[in-house]
C-alpha cells in the first residue's frame, strides 16, 4: 500500500468504526480538531493507563499530578513562552491570507519571499514584512477583556509540573532522584495542522519530569532514552523496524540534550514520513531557575542527610497521547486478501484493544442467542469487554470485529448446545481452535494480559 | 465542628497532604483554579473510573466518546449559549470594580440598585446600567485576532454528545433506547467563583445523555433519577443523610423536568449548605431540533423495525466530578479525640482510597525493613497501591495515613520475623489483627472491592 494512502485509510476507518470522527463534522468540522468515538476513547484510555500504570503505579519515585490548564501568565513569561512561543508570519497584500514564512518556501520552492507565489490568489511576491505571530491560545478571566486579565491555555503541562514541584516533593515526602507524571490537555494555536491526529490545535501530553542532583543528569537522560524507547514496543506493541530515535541537533534554550522517539506513519509526516511520538529533554535548572526568578519563591531541593541545598536539574519525557494512539492505529493496519476479498484488520495489542471478544450466535435459534449472551455477560461481570452481534452471516460479522481490532470472536454453534463447547476465532491467523465453555475465561486471560 | 470550618480544614490538609493545591502558587494563584497533588489525582481517577465503569462498562447500551473542548462557534448559537448563558453584570463609577447584580444584592441587602454600597471602594448607588455578561471563555483560532475566529472554550461536555449522536449510534450500530458519556474538560468565566473545589472556572463533567422515543421520556427520566442517586451513595459511599434530590422549580429554556442530587457541604455552599454534585433533565428534543435547524442536517434517528423516524427525546445525567470528589472527602472527613490528642482522619470508601495500605517495619532494624519491603512490592505487582514509610514513631506513622485516607496498615514486627505474622490496622476503628503474611492479599481483596 502506498504510504499516502494510510492516513486517508485511517481517517475513514476510524469513521466506520467509531475511533475517531471530524469535530462539529456536522457544521463542516472545526479546523484540525477531532472527536474520539466509542473505540477511540477505550483505546486512548488503554494507551493513557499503560502509561500511568508504568510511570506511577508501578513505581515508588514518581508521583502523580492532576494540574490545570489555566494558569497565571506570569508561568508563560518565565518559561520563554510569551516571548519565544512564536512562528514567522507574513500575510499576502492582495488576498490577506497568511502563512508561516518557512512552510511556503519549503512548498513554493521559492530561494526567498520576493519569488513566492502565493498559493491562495497566484499573486508573486506581495508579500508583508515577516512577523512573530504566537501559538498560545489567548483568552481573559474575569469580565473585563483587557491585558490585565489574559491568560493562556497551556501549551504544554510540563510548567503545571515545574510550579508545583516544592508542593509534591514536600507532600509526598519524596526525596531527589524522584519525578511526577501528569496526563493532560494542552493546546497550541499551530498555523499549518494536519494530517489527521498527528498535528491538532488540541492535544493531550502524558509528560514525566524528572528532578535528579546536578551532574548526575547526564546519566539519568541515558537511562530515561532507553526506559521510554523500549516502553514504545514492549507496551504499546510497535514495530521495532518502524521506530527510530533521532537525537535533536539542534537544542531549544532551555535543554542541553535532547532527542526524539519517531514512528514510521508514512506519508507526509514529520522527516520523510518519521514523525516524532515522544521527547526525552534535559532540560537542566533552565525552568526552576526562571520559575524562582519570576515568582520569588525559593526553588531549592534541601538535603537533610548530606546537609545540602540546590536547584535540581530536570529530565524530562514528553508523550503525545494522540501521536502515541495514532501509532497503535497505523502500527495495527493490514490489509490481506481473503478468498479474492480484501479483509481489513486492525492488529492491536489484544492488552491495548478497546474490544477484547466478539460473542455471536451462529444462528438466531435453537437457544444460541441465549448461551451467547450468557457468555458475554458473565464476560462482563469478568471486566472483559465483549460486544454480543446476532447480526448478519458469521463471516461479515468476523469481519466487522476485525475492522474493530478485536482480537477474539466466540462462536456458540450447535455443538456448544449439545457438547458445551465453543470456537474461539484469532483476529490475525483466522484460526479457530474449539474449547469448552467454561474454559474461555482462562483463554481469554492468558492472551490479553 | 461549625460547618464553617470544614472548607478551610479541607483546604489545609489537601495541602498538607497533596490531595489539592491552588493553581499556580507560587505566583499568587490563579483565580479559583486548583490542581490535583499526587493523592487527589488518584482519587479523582478512582470517582471517574467508577462512574465509567458503571456507565459505560457494565452496560450495553451506552457508549462512550471523548469530544474536544475547541468546537464549532456555530455549535454555541445552536445551543443558547451564545445568546442565553450570561449574568448580569454592573460596574462601580467610582472604582471600575464590577459585580453580579443579584449577588451585590444579597450581600449588601439592599433592595435595589441606588441603594447598593460597593464592597471595594464604599460609595454608594455609583453604577452603570447592569450589562449580560456572557460566561463563555472565548479566543482566536488561526492567526488574525477578528471575529471569524472567534472560538469558545466548551461550557458543558454535553454538545459534543449531541452533534456525534449519529456518528456514535451509526458506527456502534445502537437503536433506542441508548445512551452517550463522556468525561472532560468545561470552562465558565464565572464573576463570583469560590468554596474550594466547588465553584471553579475549569472543571470537569462526567456527562451521560440518553436517547429516547417521543412518550417514553417522562418514564427514563425517573429511571434515571433514581439510578443516579443510588450511585451516590452505593458508589461513593456518601452518607444517605447527606444527600438529597432537589426538583428544579423553575426550568431552564431546554427542559420540561430537572432535578438535582445535593450533598450537604455545610458552609456558604449552595443553599444552605446543601449543594449541586450532579444534574438530571429532560431537555426533551431541544438540542437535536436546534442543531438540525442550524447545521441544516438531519439528525432523525431511524428506526428500521417500526419503518419510522424522528428525532429523540434526551434524558440527561451530569455530574461535576470534581465536586463529587470534594463531596467524597467532606464526607470522609472527622476529628476523634484519642488520648487527649485530636486524630484527624479521611474515612473515604476503600474502594475510592488513593492509597490502600501503608507498610512499615515496627523499627529500622532486625531485618523489618526488608520484610516490610518486600511485602509493599507484593502488593505493588498486585494492582494494590501501598506506601512504604519507615520514618519516625509508629504512632505517627498510623496518623499520618489516617489522614490521607489509607484503610489499612500493615506492621512487620518481632513476631513477623519470628512466627509469619503481621498486623493489620483498620483505619476507622483503629483495631488491629494479626495474620499470617501470605493471607495479606486476601485479607485486602475482601475489604477493598
Amino acid at each position: 500500500m502506498a504510504d499516502n494512502d494510510l492516513m486517508e485509510k485511517l481517517v475513514s476507518l476510524s469513521k466506520r468504526r467509531g475511533y475517531v470522527f471530524q469535530s462539529s463534522e456536522i457544521y463542516g468540522g472545526t479546523g484540525s480538531v477531532w472527536d474520539y468515538g466509542p473505540l477511540g476513547v477505550e483505546l486512548k484510555r488503554n494507551v493513557k493507563d499503560a502509561w500511568w500504570r508504568a510511570m506511577v503505579h508501578e513505581r515508588d519515585d514518581i508521583e502523580g499530578l492532576d494540574a490545570a490548564i489555566l494558569m497565571h501568565p506570569k508561568v508563560w513569561e518565565a518559561s520563554g513562552h510569551v516571548e519565544n512561543f512564536t512562528d514567522p508570519l507574513v500575510e499576502c497584500r492582495n488576498c490577506h491570507r497568511r502563512f508561516r514564512v518557512d512552510i511556503l518556501l519549503a512548498e513554493t520552492g521559492a530561494a526567498e519571499m520576493e519569488a513566492a507565489r502565493c498559493p491562495s490568489c497566484g499573486k508573486t511576491g506581495e508579500w508583508t514584512e515577516p512577523r512573530s505571530f504566537n501559538l498560545m491560545f489567548k483568552t481573559f478571566m474575569g469580565p473585563a477583556e483587557d491585558s490585565a486579565n489574559v491568560v493562556y491555555l497551556r501549551p504544554e503541562t510540563a510548567q503545571g509540573i515545574y510550579v508545583n514541584f516544592l508542593n509534591v516533593q514536600q507532600s509526598a515526602r519524596q526525596k531527589i532522584p524522584f519525578g511526577i507524571a501528569q496526563i493532560g490537555k494542552a493546546f497550541r494555536n499551530e498555523i499549518t495542522p494536519g494530517n489527521f491526529t498527528f498535528r491538532t490545535r488540541e492535544f493531550e501530553q502524558m509528560e514525566m519530569q524528572f528532578f535528579v542532583k546536578p551532574g548526575s543528569d547526564e546519566a539519568f537522560f541515558e537511562q530515561w532514552r532507553e526506559a521510554r524507547f523500549k516502553w514504545h514496543t514492549d507496551v504499546l506493541g510497535l514495530s521495532p523496524d518502524r521506530l527510530r530515535y533521532h537525537p535533536h541537533e539542534k537544542l531549544a534554550h532551555y535543554a542541553s540534550a535532547a532527542g526524539d522517539v519517531e514512528f514510521y506513519f508514512g506519508g507526509t509526516i514529520g522527516d520523510g514520513g518519521w514523525g516524532e511520538i515522544e521527547g526525552i529533554h534535559n532540560r537542566t535548572d533552565f525552568d526552576l531557575k526562571r520559575h524562582q526568578e519570576y515568582s520569588g519563591k525559593r526553588l531549592e531541593y534541601i538535603d537533610p542527610a548530606a546537609g545540602e541545598r540546590y536547584i535540581p536539574y530536570i529530565i524530562e519525557t514528553s508523550v503525545g497521547a494522540d501521536r502515541a494512539t495514532l501509532a497503535v492505529l497505523a502500527n495495527a493496519y493490514r490489509e490481506d486478501v481473503v478468498d479474492g476479498e480484501t479483509r481489513v484488520v486492525l492488529s492491536i495489542k489484544p492488552s491495548l484493544a478497546p474490544l477484547k471478544c466478539g460473542v455471536f450466535p451462529l444462528v438466531k435459534k435453537d437457544g444460541m442467542p441465549d448461551r451467547a449472551t450468557q457468555i458475554h455477560e458473565d464476560l462482563r461481570r469478568r471486566g472483559i469487554p465483549s460486544f454480543y452481534d446476532e447480526a448478519g452471516a458469521i463471516g461479515r460479522r468476523y469481519r466487522r470485529q476485525d475492522e474493530a481490532g478485536t482480537p477474539f470472536c466466540i462462536t456458540v454453534d450447535g455443538e456448544t448446545m449439545e457438547q458445551g463447547t465453543v470456537t474461539i476465532r484469532d483476529r490475525d491467523t483466522m484460526e479457530q481452535s474449539r474449547i469448552a465453555q467454561d474454559q474461555i475465561p482462562a483463554f481469554l486471560a492468558e492472551r490479553l494480559a
